[in-house]
């Protein structure tokens, strides 16, 4: 058993992340500024002996050092990043810190201390608009357009460089769009939030065309885990459901059927929900499916199941 | 005619590009922290009307605004970056903050001023290691091997994700090894400095065997221009000579030849200089061929005249 030290892992994979780490037996240090993430989110982890909560800004090297302390971790996990994307777009310091800086200062804090595995919650947003062609893992030109996109991208780099001297194992796990619970952001829980303030209409940015796939948290960090247990000295891998997507019409249909079942759906114009959205994206994951990882849920049975559950936190919680 | 600025213009390519810019009728401001950069390698520059410099540390977006002051900058030259690829091994921050912390602050200044045109110096660096396939824009994947090649990459991330929101064109230029004077560092200098300093002896570091391509720097200035002159929105080329490149050892024996014949010259093992250094790298400018340009010296002729240059510089300067 092995101590991981989980970064950003009071926000929504962070939480589930541990708990299934602590399930395994292993001990569990998450470190957050709780910025995004919050101690509701980890309050069911606190009954494990394993677990542990440190507070500390992760881009700062020097907090993030005198938070492990003492501790000897034998891998990390990096999940702190900004997750507000049209924030990022806005003001550039945003990803730089959360999503960027968190990297060069948990790359420095491994390097002083000789922690020797990193696992990187990397993104989709790498690639950019690629049109019809299928995304795979050494697609190019990567072409990131949002910030959190290229600060992903950015730390992919250093990761690697830092591989080339002194890292002992490096996996990169790049994300699509995850869902379930606790939610903190996204699509479902935008309709559900707007159908709990007005029941008898919800209202959808962009005409409802737009397509996209999800993965349950679930699958998520099964996959996570598998790719850890691959044991490879550096690993990169797409995530994500086998489908191309459901579109944002169906997920409005879904939780607006489970919330709100006489509510007026009204769509806007255009395809295209804000800056730093690729419209159409067709993502593979050959190269994990050839590991021996499969997703247990499509994109529709993730989005159902995933309604159902933020639809208790929010409504009934 | 436009006014142009040179971000890192103090430099070995800056001060060459000044001087074409200047040549061609443009108003040239260098803004530079004369960290690398040095006000003797501007001195020439001093005699045209059309020049100024201005001391500030492009990686402080408050002291590079401040530094444009009243000026109405139409293009911004990105040239500013640490050119010490093993100190940037040796400690992220310097990378961190000189190649990629530079990138972040023009940008915010080009955003708050509207500065629409940016054409950043990138690198070959941000590829790595591909054996011997043949490198052109878009292959994957990326994987740089130094701090220095992943704050390129780094740069060129955010670059993109900035002409999706506001940068009205951008072109990106992934420089080979690049030689000529003013030199500051690379491996003819160095030779030329040993055998200076131990006029019958010339220590080389590894076999001689590693080969690379070098481009005359008055080939790169000339492709730099001419990718301007597209005028694309987003262009991305490689440039580089036509050839493989030469070996160590012909350089080696080049400088013994033109400085002092008599000395001896004796290689170390394996065919790695340091870290952060690709063995061999086979780099494609095919799509930079396909716009016209082509370069005037193949890697030998580049490194016979820079030899030259750079004894006049170091010896008989």
């Amino acid at each position: 058993m092995s101590l991981h030290l989980i970064a950003g892992g009071a926000g929504f994979v962070g939480v589930n992340l541990a708990a299934a780490l602590l399930e395994l037996g292993h001990e569990v240090v998450v470190v957050d500024d709780l910025s995004r993430g919050t101690l509701s989110a980890m309050a069911p982890l606190r009954a494990h002996a394993g677990f542990s909560f440190r507070e500390a800004d992760c881009s700062d090297p020097e907090a993030l050092d005198q938070a492990v302390g003492e501790l000897e971790v034998d891998e990390i996990w990096h999940l702190a990043a900004n997750s507000d994307i049209p924030a990022g777009v806005a003001d550039y310091r945003v990803d730089l810190r959360q999503t960027f800086l968190t990297t060069a200062s948990i790359l420095d804090v491994m390097k002083r201390r000789s922690i020797p595995v990193l696992h990187f919650a990397s993104s989709s947003a790498i690639y950019g608009d690629h049109g019809d062609d299928l995304i795979h893992e050494n697609i190019g030109p990567l072409q990131p357009i949002s910030n959190y996109g290229a600060m992903k991208l950015a730390s992919e780099a250093q990761i690697r460089a830092a591989h080339e001297a002194y890292l002992g194992k490096a996996s990169i796990c790049r994300f699509p769009n995850v869902i379930g619970t606790p939610a903190t952001h996204g699509v479902i829980l935008d309709f559900v939030g707007k159908l709990k303030r007005t029941p008898e209409r919800l209202e959808v940015l962009g005409d409802g065309s737009q397509q996209k796939a999800y993965l349950h948290v679930d699958d998520l960090v099964r996959a996570m885990l598998h790719i850890r247990d691959l044991g490879e000295r550096f690993a990169v891998f797409n995530v994500g459901p086998i489908d191309d997507g459901i579109t944002v019409r169906e997920i409005a249909e879904r939780v607006r059927d489970r919330q709100c079942p006489a509510a007026d759906i009204h769509f806007g114009e255009g395809n295209r929900g804000w800056v730093g959205d690729v419209p159409r994206f067709r993502y593979s994951v050959e190269r994990l499916l050839g590991t021996g990882w499969s997703p247990s849920m499509g994109s529709r049975e993730a989005v159902q199941r995933a309604v159902d559950e933020i639809i208790a936190q929010e409504v009934r919680g």
